[in-house]
């Protein structure tokens, strides 16, 4: 996977461009006639690229997109404009199931065009694949390393598959769990006269719905009953609390 | 929905993100104690915003983190970092369909760390979900600016889970609600014995990760704040409580 930039302008949008890379994994930048042949070698370039002058160092420089794309066998071009002819298939979300498609090994180049002026028609021509990052339509144009990332965050991203729900990071507690959670809170809450005895489950209610949507994880269940138990040793109950689950 | 810097340095990197943000249609920034109180309106700041001024101007400044997350009901904070009692909950995927949970006039706020080190502990506990964009192990400082555009770019885009978590039905409590509870639950679990008066805050902190979650109502609020009153009663305390908030 390449990195692709069409005549960079600025060293520091380089530099920037290489940091991203690095951020992400990405390590292979080629420049197509970058301003200043050695201008992403420079101080400014480096400074921004925040140790990743690795990245820099090893970029290749080309004559031509046509010589910095020979290699490679699927061509992405990023571009904002939706103008005649040019038909955005892919958001960066679609690109990782895109690539997904090809072999692992094969040589991908994505390509950005120059800070000011995007790629020309001819350029994106020598794309195989067009890719737009959906913007806000008073403001499509996007920062060439800001671009970059976030196109390298996508590609790095699992194919857009089947629906995943988020999950939580720890293994969930158990129904079992929080249950006697609530057994105990019920016990030491009434003790210590909060909960209302004529109808204790009314209020208990509130906690059992918040508490369920946190989804607690086993730790987080035991800090509780920590509370619930020294609570207790106040209001004269034995400290141990939630003796029907032993 | 607001963005949060807390303390940045460069006057450069404030410019880049007013324009991330106005790429993807996120036009309210807030600044904890930026370097150089108008650095944001410099020559500088404005030319790296490519067109978005208007962000820069009228951008919020504010002397705490605390004060700046006030008035908003859901704060995410962005960290790198996987340290003890981190968490992060969500990576940037995750934040449409969490948010979803909310009405959608919830007002969010995302934080965003020092360019340099990020944010303390004490400023990750006033944000109630962490968020952690992947990156490579390598390297994974990325530019604050990359970092927003980043974040909004994954707000703009549809939730990806087809099941959808039960609504967040009432209004929201408020940052400032939520930290008035964490006082006050600080003191009485001190005085209970639970908290560690050594270290209170690391366990304290399993709580803030795991009610930020619920996304609690203040009603919910209020019950936990009643359980507290009722328990302090019984350890010489008053049963007020939380008075530093009246």
């Amino acid at each position: 996977m390449a990195i692709v930039l069409v005549e960079p302008s600025l060293a520091v949008n380089v530099g920037a461009t290489a940091r991203a890379m690095k951020n992400m994994g990405f390590p292979h930048l080629r420049l197509v006639v970058p301003k200043g042949d050695e201008a992403h070698l420079s101080h400014a370039a480096r400074r921004m690229s925040a140790g990743s002058e690795e990245i820099l160092e090893r970029a290749r420089t080309f004559g031509s997109l046509q010589e910095a794309l020979a290699d490679l066998q699927v061509v992405v071009g990023c571009t904002a404009r939706r103008g005649k002819g040019r038909h955005p298939l892919l958001g960066p979300r679609d690109l990782p199931a895109w690539l997904d498609r090809y072999r692992p090994e094969t040589p991908v180049g994505i390509v950005f065009g120059r800070e000011d002026r995007g790629m020309e028609n001819h350029e994106l021509d020598l794309c195989h694949l067009l890719l737009t990052i959906p913007t806000s339509p008073e403001h499509t144009s996007l920062n060439l390393a800001q671009a970059v990332l976030l196109v390298c965050y996508e590609l790095g991203q699992p194919p857009r598959t089947a629906p995943r729900p988020g999950t939580f990071g720890n293994t969930c507690a158990t129904a079992g769990e929080m249950e006697q959670l609530f057994q105990h809170g019920r016990e030491v809450l009434l003790r210590v006269g909060f909960l209302d005895p004529q109808n204790p489950d009314r209020v208990l209610r509130v906690l059992r719905r918040m508490l369920g949507r946190a989804g607690m994880d086993s730790r987080e269940v035991n800090v509780l009953r920590g509370i619930l138990r020294k609570t207790d040793q106040y209001t004269g109950g034995n400290g141990v609390g939630g003796e029907k689950d032993k």
